[in-house]
C-alpha cells in the first residue's frame, strides 16, 4: 500500500463510512462518473473561497471548483448574498422574470454575437439544443464534433468522448442515432477538413470547443478553429462554439474574441449562473427565431426547443448576475487568475523538468493540467495515452499529504479567492512529491 | 377587444415593458415555450406561500406553482431556511456529498422501488437516462410512450408531443432518430396493445406518466396501467413511469402506490428538488448498475448517463431534502391538497353543468383541469380537440379580472399554502366570469 493511501484513509474514516452509505443508494456511490476516485472520495459538507472541507474536517485548497465553475470562489460574498435575498422572494416562479432579462442583457452587452439567447438549466440541454437548431437552419443532418470533444450526455453529441475513441459510447446508445456524427482530430486542420470534406453535403454544423476541456485543456494550435470556421461558412454549414466552459472564463468576451471567432450559434454555461444550474445557446438572432413560439405558432415550422421547468429560474438568475457583475466591475480578476496560471504552469515545468519527469504542462489563462508523457500534448489521444496511472497517484498524493484537490485527471482552475501562497504551496508540494520517489514508482 | 385583454394590460404596463425588452434578447421573449401567452405575460418579481407578485404590485393567487413543484407553495418558510443557510456553506461543491446522501436515502426510503437512483438536474435528462438504461438492459432499440405524453425536450423521446399528433415535432429532429419510438394512445389498453403486438420484439421498454399531465390532466381508467406494465413483463421489456409530476404529488409513495403498480425504472424531479432543478432516474438496482462507474470500468460494459455538472448540489439537495422532510412528518399536507382538489373538481363542475356550459373537470388529488367539451377526457387528443380558444379565454379573465393564475390551457394544482378561501375565490370568480357571458360569446 502506498503511503499516501494510508494517509488518505486514516484522515477520511468519516467519508470513507458515508461512501458505503452512498453505494446503497447510487450505483458507484455516486450520481456522476468522474466525481469517484480510489480508495473513495471524500464527502464535502462546506466550502468557501478556495477552500474544501470534507466531512472529517479536512481541508483542501480547491482546484477544480465546481467543475470550473466558481470562478469568484466557493460562496463569494456577492454570490452568497444575492442567493439569500432570492431565495427569500421565491425559488422557482415558473413565469418570466425581470432577472432573466438582466441577465439577458447583461450577455448580450458582453457578447454581442448572443443577438438572442434561451436558457436551459444545464450544458448537456444547451448542446442539444444547438445542434438541434443547426439541423433546422441547415435542413441537413451531420453533426461534426472533435474526437474527445465533450458536450455532455445528451445522446446526439455522446460520441467519441472516452478512450479509447473508436469504441461506442457504451450499451443504450442506438447505432443509428450516431450516424449522423461525424468526428475529426482536434488541432489537426488537414485532417479534420479531409473528414469534412466527405460528409460536406449534409453537414449542418461543426461544434466544438476551444479549449478541449474534458479531454485535457488542450488549446488550439493557430489557425485551427479559423480554418473549420471557414470550411463551416463556405460550405453553408453552421460553426457552434462549445464556451460552456470558455465562456467568462479565459476573457469577459469569451475564447471567440481571444481567437477571433465568429461563431453562428455558442453555448455558455458554468459561470454564467454563479454555481446554479444553467445552460444558454445563444447566437445569430435569424437562427434562434427558429425556435420562437410566437412568430411560430405552428408546429411544424417551429424547432421545438426548451426551456424546462427550471429554465430562468430566479436563483439562477440571481447568481448568474451577480457574478457577471463582480466581473464586468473588476476586470483585475482576470489579469489575477491568468498570472496565477501562468507561473503555475511555468513552475509545475520547471520541477518537473529538473526532476527530468517526462511532463508536458496545458492550458492557458486560468486553467492547466500536467500531462506525464515526452511529446507535445495536441489531441485527446495525446491527453488519453499519457501516463493516466502517474496523474491520478500525483493527484491523489496532493491530496491526502498536502490537502490540495484536483478531481484526479482533470483539469485545474483558479479562481479570484486563489493567491500566490496557493500557487507557492502547490509547486513547494508538487516538489516534495518528486522528492518521495512517486514519480519514479515504475509507470 | 374583450374588456379582460383591456383590463390585463392597464394593469401591466411595466410588464408590456419588460416584455419588449425581453423579446430583444431571448426568442418570443421567454425562455420556455409554455410561458408564453397573448397580449404578453407579466413578469414576476416576488412570491410567497400561494402568491406571485408581478412587477407592477399586481396580486395573483397561484395554480401553476412552479410547474407544479411547489407544494409546499412559493419560498416556503423551512425550504428558504434551509437554502439560506445552505448557500453560505457551499453552492456548487462539485464532489460528493453527504445532503445527497441524506435524501436519496429519504427518497428511497419513502419509495422502495427506488433501490437506486442517480440525480441530475432536469426531468428531460432523467427520462433521456431512463431509456437509456432500458436500451442498454435489453439490448432492443424501441420506445413506446404514449400520444400526447410528455418527458421533456430529450431528443429520443420528443415524438407525438403537440397536436396534431402524427405531425412532426417540428424542424431539426432526425427522422431516422424518431424510428425507434412508438406512440400507443393513453387509455385504449387494446388499440395500445396492438400497437405494441407489432413492435415487440424490439421494444425495449413503455415510458408513460401514470396521469398524463402536460397533455391534459387526464388520469388513467382501470386497468390501462396495469395492461401495459403486464404486456412489458412478458414480453421481457422495461415498463418505465415517468412521476416527475406525480412523485410526491399523488402520495407520498408515489402514483405507483395509488395504482398498485411495480415500474422497473421510475423517475422523479419537481417536489423532490423543494423548486431547484432535479431530475431522478431510479428502480431496480441491477438495471441501474449497468450505470456504475466503478464496477464498469471498460466504457463498453457501462451505459453512459450523467450527472452533470450540476447534479447532486448541495443547494437542490437542501431544499429537496427540506421539502421532503416536511411531507414525511406532516401527512395533513396531502389530505389538505386532496381535499382541496375535490371541491375544486366538484364546484367547477356544478357551476358550468348549471350554466350549460359543455366542461370536463378532469384531475385527481390536488391537480386538476377543465376542458371545454360535452364528451369525456380519455387522452391527449380529447383534451387537444376540445375548445382551447375558450380555455385561454377562462385563464386569462381570471388571471386580468380576479388575479387567479393559471398558465393558460395547463392543469391548476393546489399547495399546502392554499386554503377553502381561495377555492371559495376561484369559484365565485368562475361564477362571475360565467355570468359576463364569456362562455357565450362564440366559440
Amino acid at each position: 500500500m502506498r503511503d499516501y493511501v494510508k494517509n488518505y484513509e486514516s484522515k477520511t474514516g468519516k467519508s470513507k463510512r458515508l461512501y458505503f452509505r452512498s453505494t446503497k443508494v447510487f450505483p458507484g456511490g455516486i450520481s456522476h462518473n468522474i466525481r469517484y476516485f480510489e480508495p473513495y472520495p471524500f464527502f464535502v459538507n462546506a466550502a468557501k473561497g478556495m477552500q474544501l472541507r470534507d466531512v472529517d474536517g479536512n481541508k483542501y485548497t480547491d482546484y477544480w471548483m465546481g467543475h470550473w465553475a466558481l470562478i469568484l470562489g466557493h460562496s463569494a460574498k456577492p454570490v452568497a448574498d444575492a442567493l439569500a435575498a432570492q431565495v427569500r422572494k421565491g425559488i422557482l416562479y415558473g413565469t418570466v422574470n425581470d432577472v432573466s432579462v438582466e441577465l439577458a442583457e447583461t450577455i448580450q452587452k458582453l457578447m454581442p454575437r448572443a443577438e438572442t439567447m434561451r436558457f436551459s438549466s444545464t450544458g448537456s440541454e444547451a448542446t442539444m439544443y444547438a445542434v438541434r437548431l443547426a439541423r433546422a437552419k441547415t435542413g441537413r443532418r451531420v453533426i461534426a464534433k472533435a474526437i474527445g470533444g465533450w458536450h455532455g450526455f445528451n445522446t446526439t453529441l455522446m460520441q467519441t468522448v472516452n478512450y479509447p475513441f473508436e469504441v461506442e459510447e457504451g450499451p443504450g446508445l442506438v447505432q443509428d442515432e450516431g450516424q449522423y456524427v461525424e468526428s475529426i482530430p482536434f488541432n489537426n486542420l488537414d485532417a479534420s477538413l479531409k473528414v469534412l470534406e466527405t460528409i460536406k453535403e449534409d453537414l449542418a454544423c461543426i461544434i466544438i470547443e476551444p479549449v478541449l476541456g474534458g479531454a485535457g485543456c488542450i488549446p488550439p494550435v493557430d489557425g485551427y478553429l479559423q480554418g473549420l470556421q471557414e470550411f463551416a461558412r463556405k460550405n453553408g454549414s453552421l460553426f457552434i462554439l462549445d464556451e460552456i466552459v470558455t465562456g467568462f472564463r479565459l476573457s469577459l468576451r469569451g475564447a471567440m474574441s481571444v481567437y477571433r471567432l465568429e461563431p453562428d450559434l455558442f453555448t455558455l454555461g458554468k459561470i454564467c449562473g454563479g454555481g446554479m444550474p444553467i445552460g444558454i445557446v445563444c447566437g445569430d438572432k435569424e437562427i434562434m427565431s427558429l425556435a420562437d413560439p410566437v412568430s411560430r405558432r405552428d408546429k411544424d415550422a417551429r424547432c421545438a426547443i426548451g426551456g424546462g421547468t427550471f429554465s430562468a429560474n430566479p436563483v439562477t438568475m440571481a447568481a448568474g448576475l451577480a457574478t457577471l457583475n463582480v466581473l464586468k466591475k473588476n476586470r483585475q480578476v482576470y489579469s489575477k487568475i491568468n498570472r496565477l496560471g501562468g507561473i503555475t504552469r511555468k513552475g509545475l515545468s520547471k520541477i518537473f523538468a529538473e526532476a527530468k519527469v517526462p511532463c508536458q504542462v496545458t492550458g492557458l489563462g486560468s486553467i492547466f493540467l500536467t500531462h506525464f508523457r515526452k511529446d507535445m500534448v495536441q489531441d485527446a489521444s495525446d491527453a488519453a495515452t499519457s501516463d493516466r496511472e502517474l496523474l491520478i497517484r500525483y493527484h491523489l498524493a496532493l491530496m491526502a499529504d498536502h490537502g490540495i484537490f484536483f478531481l484526479p485527471t482533470k483539469m485545474g482552475a483558479f479562481s479570484y479567492a486563489h493567491d500566490e501562497g496557493d500557487v507557492r504551496r502547490l509547486l513547494a508540494a508538487t516538489e516534495k512529491i518528486v522528492q518521495s520517489g512517486l514519480f519514479k514508482q515504475g509507470s
